[in-house]
């Protein structure tokens, strides 16, 4: 195989999960980051490139799908957001592309005000200066905490949990570079409307999580602006049948996106295809809500200034509470369409154009469009991840040829 | 208006719901208590009957649907299953049909053996002489408790609760000349898997109820036999994303039936359409669960030998608990309808067809067909009741024609 320059890749004869239709035996020509064209095979007319990188003639079952985008993931392979240092975002960046993610929102935990802010500061900094690389894109921040509910704390650090601030959050946002685009708030908590009301005026996703709301509350935030629910059911009040609670309005209303992580041990597969039953793959995003302890073996590990064990694929508080995941986004997608039975075009649109719908960026990313970034998964006839392409760039490679 | 002899009925110029179409301009022509003939008036000849009954070409807006089958419900207008006595279940069959209920299933409730007994027996005996006569059809007895979870009691008095008991089942059986049709039970209580294989052998309705049942134990009561849910959400293990208990099961087994209580206040609106999103037309059956009270002023009333408030549609004991309803079974049509958005052919069902269904008697009631009980409803453009007919015969009267 030859590697082609960077700037122009040439995918042929596989088939193609596009926004719009599945094409059975395509071709895909990536240049300069963007996807140039692709289509059929037989619209392939060969002055369109000089370049043949791979041609999957011999590998029927293989197709091009596009990068998972992670909301909500705080670490992997021993980094963390809140280490604060570029060194960790590369490290997630690099780490990524093996599970098919090729973008993401580096997510905050509560901690001390000056933990936060090294935090933020540190990845504002990081996205400033990133370009592309053959590593996964951080989007932006996914601020998790300190605005939530101290009773729905879950693996958030009671003692530095705060009522939403709209002052402070500015602050950060400055000290950010803007870069702060989802908030995960409690609503019903002081101030939580007056934040989410700011928030959908900036452009950034307000949503609601580790949050005792009911059902009106949440109605209230929805009035304000909130659109989206975090890691659903985890940490939320739950379905009650007088009290629907958190969980009851991101089942019913449509205005939330909910946030899901699908490891069968967050939620119970039956409850999951429940979940999906209802709000059906528009309203799924998937997440893997993963810490530093992904891709590394079973022991202990840190999260939020916490000790967290890690074994039978769990990860947990020395009280048993589940603290993230070690979800990779490529299993998330294998798991969603075995617990539902939903397609593998409904499961990337969960993992991917649903979650760039939500950062108003599916003009770039999210599905596989002439003129988006080149962000490109392939995977084997199992779903497993094959080839990572990140904005045109090779960042990971499993293909024997 | 002429009063045809009983024997014959014909009803012209209507909307008629049958079973597989809604015919818009129909007739109807019942003949010694069966449907004789119906279909578009264009295919009416006159020589099928020598009646005419009633012409609804002024009436535009009315429609004919089957007459509505209520699986639980314990009491109206001052009478109750457990008065055991032949006049309570008159006075029940009389005052049914206002609400559009044709038949039902007198249902007991959680009392001292001697009680229930009494009231099994009087039932038997009721249903072995009971004629058509205009009044609404006793189609056998709802054994509820006392073979259930005193941790979900609810109203049902806890001191007479009685673990499953396969034994004095079917003694109370016998008692009650074969007439238990439906047994609401716990089933992780001892003996409630045994009880639960008898009544499916028995072709008798297991319905899950007043239960704190696991998803698990839920699914080994499916696969003994179980059918139903009885009144879904009300007294039974909630939805939890790690053990979905037995409201999970119910959302997501479509073995179960579930009985369902929309009064909008045993369960909240928005609930029910979750509910309805989730298991639709086909698995659900709407019941009333009433007591003495209904049409009745508001007051105290008795329900099984407890003081209950009756005030703002709502029957509570002393302490709040929920005790029964008042609902009429035409509001719950109506609630149905506005609640979901659903058709009134889809409440029907959940009214009439799957009741009957799941009583395995829908050869003969259930819907508008050929051959099958002339139980008919005439509603008005509100859905309002204004003819009821109970195998043939004027049980309820409200036209000014």
């Amino acid at each position: 195989m030859n590697i082609p320059p960077l700037s122009t890749i040439l995918i042929k004869n596989i088939q193609i999960y596009a926004e719009k239709a599945v094409i059975k035996t395509g071709y895909l020509f990536l240049k300069n980051g963007k996807i140039a064209s692709f289509g059929p095979m037989e619209d392939y007319s060969e002055k369109e490139s000089v370049n043949e990188f791979i041609d999957f003639s011999d590998l029927p079952g293989y197709k091009a799908v596009p990068g998972m985008i992670d909301l909500h993931i705080h670490g992997v392979n021993g980094a963390d957001t809140m280490d604060a240092t570029h060194k960790a975002l590369t490290v997630m960046a690099e780490s990524l592309p093996k599970e098919g993610t090729t973008s993401f929102l580096a997510t905050t935990i509560t901690q001390e005000t000056a933990a936060i802010e090294k935090a933020l500061q540190n990845a504002g900094d990081y996205i400033s200066h990133q370009r592309p690389s053959g590593s996964a894109e951080v989007l932006g921040i996914h601020l998790e905490g300190p605005f939530i509910n101290s009773s729905m704390a879950g693996a958030q650090p009671k003692q530095y949990i705060k009522n939403p601030n709209l002052a402070l959050f500015k602050e950060w946002q400055e000290l950010a570079n803007q870069q702060i685009k989802v908030v995960t708030l409690a609503p019903e908590q002081p101030g939580g409307i007056e934040l989410i009301q700011h928030l959908k005026q900036q452009g950034i996703v307000a949503s609601i999580g580790h949050s005792n709301a009911t059902y009106e509350q949440v109605n209230q935030a929805i009035a304000a602006g909130a659109s989206q629910v975090t890691h659903l059911f985890n940490q939320m009040t739950g379905l009650h049948h007088r009290e629907p609670g958190v969980v009851g309005a991101a089942l019913l209303r449509e205005e939330l996106k909910a946030e899901i992580i699908v490891d069968g041990i967050h939620i119970r597969p039956e409850v999951i295809k429940l979940v999906f039953n209802q709000k059906k793959e528009k309203g799924l995003i998937l997440i893997t809500d993963s810490m530093r302890a992904k891709c590394l073996k079973n022991g202990i590990y840190e999260l939020g200034g916490q000790e967290v064990v890690v074994e039978n694929e769990k990860a947990t508080l020395m009280d048993g509470t589940l603290a993230g995941s070690i979800l990779k986004m490529n299993q998330a997608i294998r798991n969603i369409i075995s617990i539902t039975g939903c397609s593998l075009e409904q499961a990337i649109e969960m993992g991917s154009l649903n979650p760039a719908k939500q950062l108003k960026i599916d003009d770039k990313k999210g599905s596989i469009e002439k003129g988006k970034d080149a962000d490109i998964v392939i995977l084997n006839e199992l779903n497993e991840v094959m080839l990572t392409i990140c904005q045109g760039k090779i960042a990971y490679n499993q293909l024997n040829v």
